[in-house]
């Protein structure tokens, strides 16, 4: 158990995790000494580089907060979120597809009954969302949670201002028909927040830190799997090079221009508006195949 | 460039930093995208899992402060930081083998005359330590930089105690004949941190943090590559189950038992000490073989 090489050394490091009292815990760290030990067999770094990696994940950590959460940018950027994704998803069919989470949900989300105007007082052009709720087969699911959160017309996020009040965020409830409607802004694309760690690596790779205009909507109903997900803006220049790789077809939707006059629940705007409707299907958990093979 | 699956998205990642401007980047960021991806297929980590991962992430950054480096522990107790050191050592032959730098060592040490006490008021068995310094061939090198750190009879180093001087460590220089020598006292094994997220991986994967005892040093001398390396204590329970991997024989060295008496610099001993000697020998840079295919 000493004198190891650049090879011996990984069998060592697996013998001495064997002995995980719990099997799930050891399969990971097993899987994480060989593949990270390959990683640095390919790599082969000076110890100036092995120095600036543990310096990068320091920074990385220190950058994290209650309202940023760089880890998530790193895996998002790497698209390991979205390959987690897919992997706890790559069986589901009839029900809407999901996608990343992001950093700027937020727990415990104000809730508001359906119709109401989050976008307080920020300024940009009137949307009015609606859609449906329901299973797989169609059947609409009544009183389900749906989450929304989007950004302002300049891209940023209610969390992203320090000491501001949350907006551009809610909490409705669908009506006995699965129903849902709400009144906000049109959200911009935006850069990730990209004055930390993964903004320096973004910019080392030669890429740019942009995410195509969405809104997210988090929906959970009794007997089905949460729902995470976003609908995108159809024509958003960013839309095949979302930093986060996030962006699927099934995803996007015309955010349909109107002009000023009556809306589909009676408002009546007095300049244009734009209308986003989207009907979601939930995943049964009966028929849920995360960690199938 | 969307509708990634779990195999796709690896590809669409890595045409994302095919343009990063330095190759060395592209390179390692190529070979993290892959072994990450690979890894995240095999465990088919559920979004909770997932979760789990961003917050030991996070926890260990939160966990480094200036005395407190909480990802070097993680890369020690994987194995990577010997892995790394094999990687950029694996073809010298005829020079003092390397070891893990650990997270005790103190940028400018203070500085000493060689004959120094460096145990401050730390109780313990005293201990004489001396040697020489040479190059490859046996060459003294005089004027070569020594700096020594260890830990207390405890196993505390000096950084540990909240407000402590700094205590069993120093930087010395060799004589014209390449010898230094200096009084402390004898370092106990001890266990790494564990009060952290690193504490908790090794309880959850079965393991021990212990370490043998040892006395760090790091050389440079003009011409020569920096070593830094250990001298263990033989006979220590925990050479063959180093928490950090980092034990090899030719480090292992008897720390003689000598009676109350004269020691070798005349200084006369009114209790039992314990005598370290270690020749050193350096790996010149013309003959420097890291990054070696």
């Amino acid at each position: 158990m000493r004198n190891f090489d650049q090879f011996s050394i990984t069998q060592a490091v697996l013998e001495r995790v064997a002995n995980a009292p719990d099997d799930r815990i050891r399969q990971i760290s097993e899987a994480l000494i060989r593949h990270l030990h390959d990683f640095i067999r390919e790599v082969r770094p000076t110890q100036a580089e092995w120095e600036a990696g543990i310096g990068f994940l320091t920074d990385t950590g220190h950058m994290c907060t209650g309202t940023r959460q760089e880890f998530i940018l790193l895996s998002d950027t790497l698209g390991v979120s979205m390959l987690v994704d897919a992997i706890n998803h790559d069986h589901q069919t009839a029900v809407t597809e999901s996608t990343v989470l992001g950093p700027f949900y937020v727990e415990g989300p104000p809730e508001a009954p359906c119709g109401t105007d989050i976008s307080g007082d920020l300024a940009g052009e009137p949307m009015f969302a609606s859609g449906t709720v329901a299973t797989a087969d169609g059947t609409p699911l009544a009183n389900a949670i749906v989450d929304v959160w989007h950004s302002d017309e300049d891209g940023y996020y209610d969390v992203q201002h320090e000491g501001a009040d949350l907006v551009a965020r809610a909490r409705f409830r669908t009506d006995e028909n699965g129903r849902f409607h709400f009144w906000s802004i049109r959200p911009a694309a935006y850069p990730i927040p990209h004055d930390g760690p993964v903004g320096k690596m973004l910019e080392a790779q030669g890429r740019h830190p942009w995410r195509p205009a969405h809104v997210h909507f988090m929906i959970e109903a009794p007997g089905h799997e949460k729902l995470v997900t976003h609908v995108f803006v159809s024509g958003d220049p960013y839309l095949d090079s979302d930093a986060v790789f996030g962006v699927k077809d099934s995803l996007i939707r015309d955010f349909t221009a109107h002009p000023a006059g009556a809306a589909p629940d009676g408002r009546v705007m007095d300049r244009p508006w734009c209308q986003l409707t989207y009907d979601f299907r939930l995943n049964p958990i009966s028929a849920a195949t995360s960690r199938a093979a």
